[in-house]
């Protein structure tokens, strides 16, 4: 019996990428090392674009639907097979099929990750390709996506999501909102309950003694409250609150210098989406990993779209996936392998 | 008589690292090739920051108030000094006299630079030291900035920020604001302005065709309308005006990818401050130069600030000082200058 932890991988929009440089990612059996995998998506799509990019199929199909899906499987790799749609011949483009597919595989992923420990189903963390949020919102979810519904599914009371990379780590307090709807939901909260994931995450990623960087709003961090006052009303009460609980933190830094001096900090807190990703995509395109803090299961994904654009050719680029993996095999791995992988 | 044209540097906060770093740009002969220097600010100050770092004074001091500044003068370097502040004891810190005089050294360079050509003291460009707009508030100076005193000074319509480097360069649509203000502020002429104002300038740089990228302002450029409603409402309108006129501009792209991309394009237009200087410190920390477009005058300034912190060391970088009187040379040479300096 194959008693290695499990990841389950969610296929994401069919039409995207993710089917691609999911088949890629597989056929690297460095993978295999620490854990199996169970591929939650439709096994066809998944063929159509192994053979496309000259993969040899190296999985066990089962029929989601099957009892054999509830019974102990041995293989290394399984696709619980759940399409009934007729996937094969989708546009690259948002569809409400896409959207309700891809919804749904997250959503038995979830379900199989919350089960007990000794249930056959059940899965030790989750990592999803990308999903196209439009496909979502054609389908009728009102989901803003992956992390909000994993955060209500798993009951998390409070959750941010952390890019890793080897150069940086960013935790976005804010993040898939209009950029003039912060000032709605910023509050001293919020800011704190992003320093407080960031240092439980740095935690979990084995460093002892986090040292945390905190951005501000405002264009050089508000002057001293020149350029705007959530510095002085909302950050520097909750870097306060988070000092007050021992945790080393500072700021509010401009956010347009604070990226230069990564290396005297573990991780930045960065106030909203393009102010965290534009460095994490400048410092580290194609290889930072989105980690949704504050979960009780580890969730991961690459940091890309569904890419629908260069869906057809063969060059989508798996990189970022096999990162995700990685992190998530390190997070649910005993601390020396967490270590040697990161 | 020398007839090589003439540019002003202002001395910027005296407390600042401005003294400093003028005293050691201009030890460099290789900046006198194309053009004489005059220098906007305290002589006492700048004597005292040369000796600290052991360079020897070789300009010519002429005191601002008396006959000789208004008559010929055919030194490589000259010092308008114009102090009576007694300067020297200064903080390091932000004060009333720092705004006062460091404000009233850039209304006489402006001046000087809107004087006929056959003036003596006429200047051919403006280069900018930090001021500290703390020190201009305490003063009781409203201006946001030095950009917004040579707009109005300079009667300019319309104005924007370039940030220049090696790397990239970016134009920004809106500026020193709060980042909630945003939605007070920009309007599709910002955009357009910003836009044409960006293709202006490169052609001015020697960029025959440039090609323009313009940034959203929410994340993912607003998702097709789920992120946010700018992008529909604002910057499509401002790159559709902008295209009619016949210019090579393209957007909005997402922030945080566009600029891993910068081979497609010689400049973007980016719609804020951190999402267009986060790139630039980055990618050119210390090396950047800002350049006001929309000026009848040439104006140029380092991508830093007075950084009180430093200056009492000897360890303040001229490198993006020097950088901006590289930039103003060219932009007031031939072309073919320009072409070799660039």
């Amino acid at each position: 019996m194959n008693n290695k932890p499990t990841i389950g991988i969610t296929m994401g929009d069919p039409a995207g990428i993710g089917p691609q440089i999911i088949a890629k990612a597989i056929s690297d059996r460095k993978l295999l090392l620490h854990n199996r995998i169970v591929i939650y998506g439709a096994n066809d799509v998944l063929t159509l674009e192994a053979d496309k990019c000259g993969i040899n199929p190296n999985w066990f199909r089962v029929d989601a639907k099957s009892n054999r899906a509830s019974q102990p499987i041995d293989s290394a790799i399984v696709v619980l097979d759940d399409s009934e749609e007729g996937l094969l011949h989708l546009l690259r483009e948002p569809s409400i099929v896409g959207g309700v597919v891809s919804k749904r595989w997250v959503e038995i992923a979830i379900e199989d990750s919350l089960r007990k420990p000794n249930d056959p189903r059940k899965i030790d963390a989750i990592v999803t390709a990308p999903i196209c949020k439009q496909s979502w919102q054609m389908a009728g979810y009102k989901w803003a996506g992956h992390t909000e519904l994993f955060a209500v599914r798993t009951k998390a009371k409070r959750h941010a999501m952390m890019f890793v990379s080897e150069k940086l780590r960013v935790v976005l307090a804010t993040c898939h909102i209009p950029l003039m709807d912060i000032r709605n939901v910023l509050t001293i909260g919020k800011v704190h309950d992003a320093i407080d994931l960031a240092f439980q995450g740095c935690k979990q990623l084995g460093i002892e003694s986090p040292r945390i960087a905190v951005t501000g709003l405002n264009p050089h961090a508000g002057e001293n409250g020149l350029l705007g006052d959530e510095e002085v009303r909302l950050i520097e009460p909750a870097i306060k609150l988070a000092r007050n609980n021992g945790i080393d933190v500072r700021g509010p830094f401009p956010a347009d210098t604070i990226f230069t001096k990564l290396e005297s900090f573990d991780v930045v807190v960065a106030m909203y989406h393009d102010q965290g990703l534009l460095p994490v995509k400048l410092l580290s395109f194609g290889s930072a990993v989105n980690w949704t803090l504050g979960l009780p299961i580890v969730r991961t994904s690459p940091d890309h779209g569904t890419a629908f654009d260069i869906a057809d050719t063969k060059d989508a680029n798996p990189h970022s996936l096999i990162h995700a993996i990685g992190l998530a095999t390190a997070l649910i791995s005993p601390k020396p392998l967490l270590k040697s992988t990161l």
